[in-house]
């Protein structure tokens, strides 16, 4: 961090603010250079807050070299995480695939779409069970008992059950049933959710939040890691943005962004970002070539009558073929990257 | 509702849709006028998901002419709602100041500053006591103890303690010395937090979100007031867009545009919008001019030193003049308008 | 500007760096302080191209400390500008309105909305001749003949007129029958055009861009100001956003950012920002109580039959309302700033 | 298009829009189905201004159920357009690449660069004569010289030469000299300069936005092509979001949508969309997986030497490597889909 003083600054303006810096396990160093005093700190135990030295008397700027997030960040562990549950492994070079319905709705409606994205190569079974909705009014999903349907369809397939927890105090039974919990994106700075779910040793699945900045989404997993738990899998999915013909705007550059700031992994959820259903195979494909470590995609047997979401969930046979070519494709691309 | 069925629609689909009108209370009727059938709900008990009638198949377009919320909608609630808390009204033709520190430091801090703020004008006493914080290396507040020192110093200057509860198991401290419970920004979309402070009898103010529509904004009020508390104040404290010149946009047009639709008093924050003290004054009066029930807004003694947002805290006697000018523009009003 | 070099920067490389600045009339100094070497250029004759800092070898970082503007800045002329164009007076205190349909229609449209603005106090007549029209199907206006007209239409009533001029070659059609030159929004970064009215000697009047920060819509005025003509208005009109309640969002807070930045004028279009005549009363007087210089308003005698944009554009008995309370609120704001 | 009239809409009101909506080719019918009147309007001859019914008498609201353009619509077309420009081929399965500097600097650099790309499999050469800069100090352009300049090189290694112009008196020099016109991103909405190329026998390649909506980049095209020039290649370049990691936010989705909704074919400038070297090639692998019809890259072979934009050029080997792994996974994309 480079602090630029007011050509005015006093003595104890300046000491203040080396004060501050210190406070952060700093050990700042002076210069004059051009008309004003410098103060630099070029490394801290923890990450400054730039805020809290910007409101410093007689300071002029703050300029800020490092990202504030640390043990997410690559700097401080250079290899990639790699994050198992059960089947599904996160991170290592693979592409994982987490297939599903939006809501678990039944006990049948489960089991057939867990043995069918199963037989197809998925390794991650989704299925809402706590549904955050905007309308209060709408179908707020099945609760404990659909995280019992999901546990047993996912076991009878084996596959890694993956469902949001939407609360605190969901997070006990969620823990019980599931193999990945997943912080939905309108939980992203959920801050005492993000340290509940670090208190546990499930893998978290966060999603970033649709008007959240990259930076934003690695602090979010910053407060998991800080917390205790190093098992965060990422996930893109789509921001918000003034476009309509989509339901979100996916912001696929996150992806190589991600791999160079972080070494967490991170998975592309294109069923939300897109909200239509025929934009996924591209979606998916175009997840694979730009180095995602897998895929969230939503599967109905008969969309048309899902209790949500129905628009943007693929039919059987459309997840069948996209799973083919994934695999045709991702042995090409083992073939070559010898 | 207008629902547009492709050319090619069966009568089974036609039925299809009608039975999904029909589950929300609708009745719907039948017409054929540009080469597809229409089918039209005019009427519902509950708002109908716009989104699962265009997953049923068949359908081509879906048009909603009716907002999806009701308890706050002015349609179902002609007249204003005026909510007291303490001191402070907010709707009925006033204007309310809520002012004070972004978060509860210690006992002189808060009790210096409720004393200038009433001198002054102000009939709320805003303090943070949990602070959710984008990095978890942040200060995260003082917690409990800093409900009891913001409950002490409003009651001292009799004003309204208003302060930010961020999850379900601080509401009940929150509830027993609070006057208003703030839900912030980034929670605004935490269902079950809406849900929970539904269930309490004290004024709900509710921020939006920084990526949140007014229809949404307005949605979650509907989850409030649905769990049976109907005192909830709107809050507009700006919206994230590419701009960088301030810390948000804020959204003016929010005011006219909610108090068009909704019966809800609605405030805003300029101090969080701008994020620069600056620009506070002159958003103020924009906020007394388009219509807006008041404003909270961010004081602190010596800014520099504030633990957090400083540099957005107005001086004690910007403060001052300020609210000699709110006080004189209101009164202009006033007399104005007979 | 503060380029910190890379720890490994090899001598030439800062060289490099040097001899960049240099270019741009810089005199820079070298500093090592936080294992880095810094080097800092104060001031500069051209404002310096932060991007080609930026690839130079060896940098990794450069901090920007003043802003890209210079004849438009602040620092460069400290007092306010203002902008005579006949009867309009922007700047200086006062809060001028502009007021006429959205497209010159015909004669009698065009001399019945004249006499009627100027009769309740507006001091400029807009009206397009030149539509620019998202789609080729739209009106596009009636070119050169509704010039004429609206330049009658404006004398007659002692009117400034103002229009859009979209391109080269109706810059001469314009100076010769207009007082006040608009460039519009989708217009802003249309470099040649600013330079084409940068060598006339007619007011600009420059929309901002829907998607340009407020620093690119004063790089933009610098593009005029240093062709030549330094009288330029700005004008606010909305940004793009998610937000679909409302055409477009009002950024109103761009009016006290562009007042610290520079000595220009600023007004806002209430219309186009909001795109709904119910929303421009509490709209416009917000932007007298913000500061703003004045606005432009659309006004039609019967909006429902507009060629264009009826949807926001004022009855006549609104108008006169709006112009009422305006006249009474800025003797009042007169009244108390002695 | 329906229009639903308000309850109380009188014969007169009804019979006005029915008025507007025969303006336009159409033929409407009426129905009274949920209380109020619906007007329906199923096909015209050209897309309905549905600003203007909107603002007609008596109108409730406006309903529109087609896209609002017509020549670039698959609806019109189904059958994908295929663009030659010399070697460069747009549409039609392949995968086209346009490579070179961000300016033409000298006959040395423009010559070697074509050389490069050419042997490494590019189509066309990129390289800008005129060019639009934010601020009126950064370097301009070569204008007429750097046609030239770019002309030769491209004729001497058999690429299409590509270049931006940027205003109506730059387009004979550019027909002169080039194989295809850009229409920048800032110029999108110059519909004058879209009428004028239009009037050309040249490829045109339209460049998206920064905050254009999809549909509003195909009325743009629509301008091109209803004024007699059918050959235009769309380009996604990235829109303005609140994401800072990258200079713009790549919408990759926009290809399938434009897939679905028009003939035209798309390529994607991942350089000018991350603004940054290093995510290029991944953003490139994702194009050709979405199905992109090609990509635009900026090379430059000492890329901190660049006039502009040198922070997103490719260097030579980085360049060979991408074409190299484009060449493979193209090659593989053949084999699979016989």
């Amino acid at each position: 961090m480079i602090v630029t003083m007011q050509p005015a600054a006093t003595l104890k303006e300046i000491t203040g603010v080396i004060r501050v810096l210190e406070s952060f396990g700093a050990s700042p160093s002076i210069s004059r250079d051009c008309g004003c005093t410098l103060i630099t700190a070029a490394t801290s135990k923890v990450p400054i807050d730039a805020q809290q030295v910007r409101s410093a008397g007689g300071v002029r700027d703050v300029h800020e070299d490092a990202h504030p997030f640390k043990r997410v960040s690559r700097d401080y562990h250079p290899e990639d995480s790699v994050i198992d549950a059960r089947a599904a492994r996160f991170g290592g070079g693979g592409f994982t695939v987490i297939a599903g319905p939006c809501a678990v709705e039944n006990e049948e409606q489960i089991h057939t779409i867990a043995a069918h994205v199963a037989a197809h190569g998925a390794k991650g079974l989704r299925g809402g069970a706590f549904k955050p909705r905007t309308s209060p009014y709408a179908f707020q999903g099945m609760g404990v008992p659909g995280l019992r349907l999901l546990r047993d369809a996912a076991r009878a397939n084996k596959l890694a059950a993956v469902s949001e927890v939407m609360s605190i105090d969901q997070v006990a039974d969620c823990v019980e049933h599931l193999d990945v919990l997943q912080v939905g994106a309108r939980n992203m700075q959920n801050f005492d959710l993000l340290k509940e779910v670090g208190k546990t040793d499930k893998p978290v699945l966060l999603k970033r939040g649709p008007s959240s900045k990259i930076e934003e989404l690695l602090l979010a997993a910053e407060y998991i890691v800080d917390a205790g738990n190093p098992r965060v899998v990422l996930c893109e999915r789509g921001i918000r943005t003034y476009e309509t013909a989509t339901r979100n705007t996916l912001d696929i550059t996150a992806v190589p962004v991600v791999k160079q700031l972080s070494h967490l992994p991170i998975i592309i959820d294109p069923s939300h970002a897109a909200g239509k259903r025929e934009y996924v195979y591209a979606l998916t494909l175009a997840a694979l070539a730009v180095g995602a470590d897998g895929v969230m995609v939503e599967v109905h047997p008969t969309p048309a009558k899902a209790l949500s979401d129905g628009r943007q969930s693929l039919h059987f046979e459309e997840f069948e073929r996209l799973m083919e070519d994934v695999r045709r494709q991702s042995e090409f691309r083992a073939s070559v990257s010898v």
